[in-house]
């Protein structure tokens, strides 16, 4: 990693090291060696697995500037990388930020950067232990590579379902979309609207991934980041299934229905839902043998999950069940920002 | 990670699995799980610690498209990661990458990147365990995450340095930062001359760093990857130290030579050694005791390193003793692509 990168730097070390201390010793959070090497060295892990992902933010693709504070966007960039060890039933643990930083990012901007990665930090119980930055002559980006744990009993795949499980989905879907709208068309006094703030400071589901994971409910479980019919078509095409949808149990917040009604009435909310993106909620599938273990931590209000639909024989595709029990195909896609790859002809496969 | 990203950038996720497959059977490599879920898993390590390392390459910054194939970025951006964890006496494992695509690289580029990748995976013996793509409106940027093993007691931080202990340095240094300077003012038939080739195409000291952790010689080590003067300067600062090199005994090549007595006879071959960059050679200090195995590897043929000088107690600096037994003290710092953020008010501390 370059903080090495010549002293000259010494501001962003200064940066990564007030961020990045562990609240007790470091040996006792399995951390050797933190930042200021060429390298961070963890403790062995004795018995659990180590999961790894990446992901990354990168301005004028994933958020404005004029929409959202550097704090914003630190804060989402750890997120939305903890939704994906969530969605694996895993617990965040440490994590590493490479930035690109243009000229017309300020000292004062890098550090609410900072501030919103302290907090996601604070949240989702993560140390950060390494780092690298580089000029660029473009957009900024972060991209974040985050380690998690987990026994390997309760890691949750995406490819465990079964035809005949059920399918179940946290909190609600659509409301990144519709914050994102709202933002785009400049909507009334929307900054603080709670559609908004889905957009620019989306939760990672990471409690309510720990705590089926451990009750070994789930038989796979995914995160819904690029719209419902997207990332369901994750599951069918890795567990070789196909699905029916109740699309009148899609969970939709009464803000996004209303929204829909003042500001789009042409559209559905189930659009927002089906073909929007960045909701990071669950999506998983329940054996039916274990349903009464999940209604029952549904009714103690430990938590918030919606039966959807059901897994079907692979032949059956996506089927979609309308209020008065007519049943349509839905395509499978959602928002794709790599329009440009598919116009050299690698389309539709 | 949003390989997940919609099934749209399929392609993308072959070129990822075509690139990812272990040579034997993943488990027994330590995968519990590669590409294709929200996360990576990998098995517990029994004994030993994990290294973590990231580093970025920038069209723009670090490579011009101009001079560099694909496939030379992609075999870069994962050497250069390969350095950092040969420095702490590390193997590299395995590897997560992160891409900015710009609409401008093609697929067939793209597809370049990955053989070269594929190149320095064989090389450095390490397997590609998840990533991230994302469009971006700007340069192509590459961020590689690495991870990989050590045991404790042999692992190389810079901070175990003495006064008293010797300095030595793989290689030969400088040859990098010429070889830039003949691309970019277009000098001869260069682009397979051997400078060139340590700019585009440089090796990670991978095996030179585990013989040396193996054999427990060094008290510290770090990789030359910001200049000597500034990478010393890292070594010095983290162990409380001063220097003194020995200017006469800087291991130059002889394509060093003739270039900048060619092309830059206003120069010295130092300057390019000791404010250069991207030598990727290892800087290590030995204890005096230590050296009769060291000076035993090197006259078996199996090390290839130069002593250049000793570490002093703190409040010497970093001095450099000419030929004629006359010190000078030298600044500490090397190439510097952050000159912004110093007018920016952070500079010269």
């Amino acid at each position: 990693m370059s903080l090495k990168a010549s002293g000259e730097f010494d501001f962003i070390e200064r940066l990564q090291i007030r961020f990045s201390r562990p609240l007790g010793s470091e040996r006792s959070y399995g951390i050797a060696r933190g930042i200021g090497d060429d390298a961070a060295a963890l403790l062995p892990s004795k018995k659990k697995l180590r999961l790894f992902t990446t992901d990354a933010l990168v301005e004028g693709i994933h958020f404005k500037r004029r929409f959202s504070s550097f704090q914003q966007v630190g804060y989402k960039a750890l997120a939305v990388n903890v939704s994906d060890i969530a969605a694996m039933g895993g617990q965040p643990r440490f994590f590493l930020v490479s930035l690109g930083l243009p000229e017309d990012v300020s000292l004062r901007k890098l550090s609410e950067l900072y501030r919103g990665l302290e907090r996601g930090m604070r949240e989702y119980g993560t140390d950060l232990i390494g780092g690298n930055t580089s000029a660029i002559k473009g957009p900024f980006f972060i991209s974040i590579t985050l380690i998690g744990e987990v026994d390997e009993e309760e890691m949750l795949p995406r490819d465990g379902a079964k035809a005949g499980d059920l399918l179940f989905v946290t909190g609600s879907l659509g409301d990144a979309a519709a914050g994102l709208e709202r933002l785009q068309k400049g909507l009334g006094p929307s900054r603080r609207s709670a559609l908004v703030q889905r957009q620019l400071r989306p939760g990672a589901r990471l409690r309510e991934g720990r705590l089926l994971a451990q009750a070994r409910i789930p038989s796979a479980m995914i995160d819904v980041s690029d719209g419902l019919a997207a990332d369901l078509g994750h599951i069918l095409k890795q567990s070789g299934l196909g699905a029916e949808l109740d699309l009148s149990r899609i969970p939709l917040s009464s803000a996004l229905k209303r929204h829909v009604k003042q500001h789009a009435p042409e559209k559905s909310p189930l659009d927002y839902a089906l073909y929007g993106g960045e909701d990071y909620e669950l999506l998983f599938s329940v054996p039916e043998e274990k349903l009464p273990k999940l209604e029952a931590l549904i009714r103690s209000g430990a938590l918030q999950a919606a039966r959807i639909g059901r897994l079907l024989d692979r032949g059956k595709g996506l089927l979609a069940e309308e209020g008065d029990g007519r049943r349509r195909k839905l395509r499978l896609k959602g928002y794709d920002h790599f329009d440009h790859f598919r116009r050299q002809g690698f389309a539709g496969r």
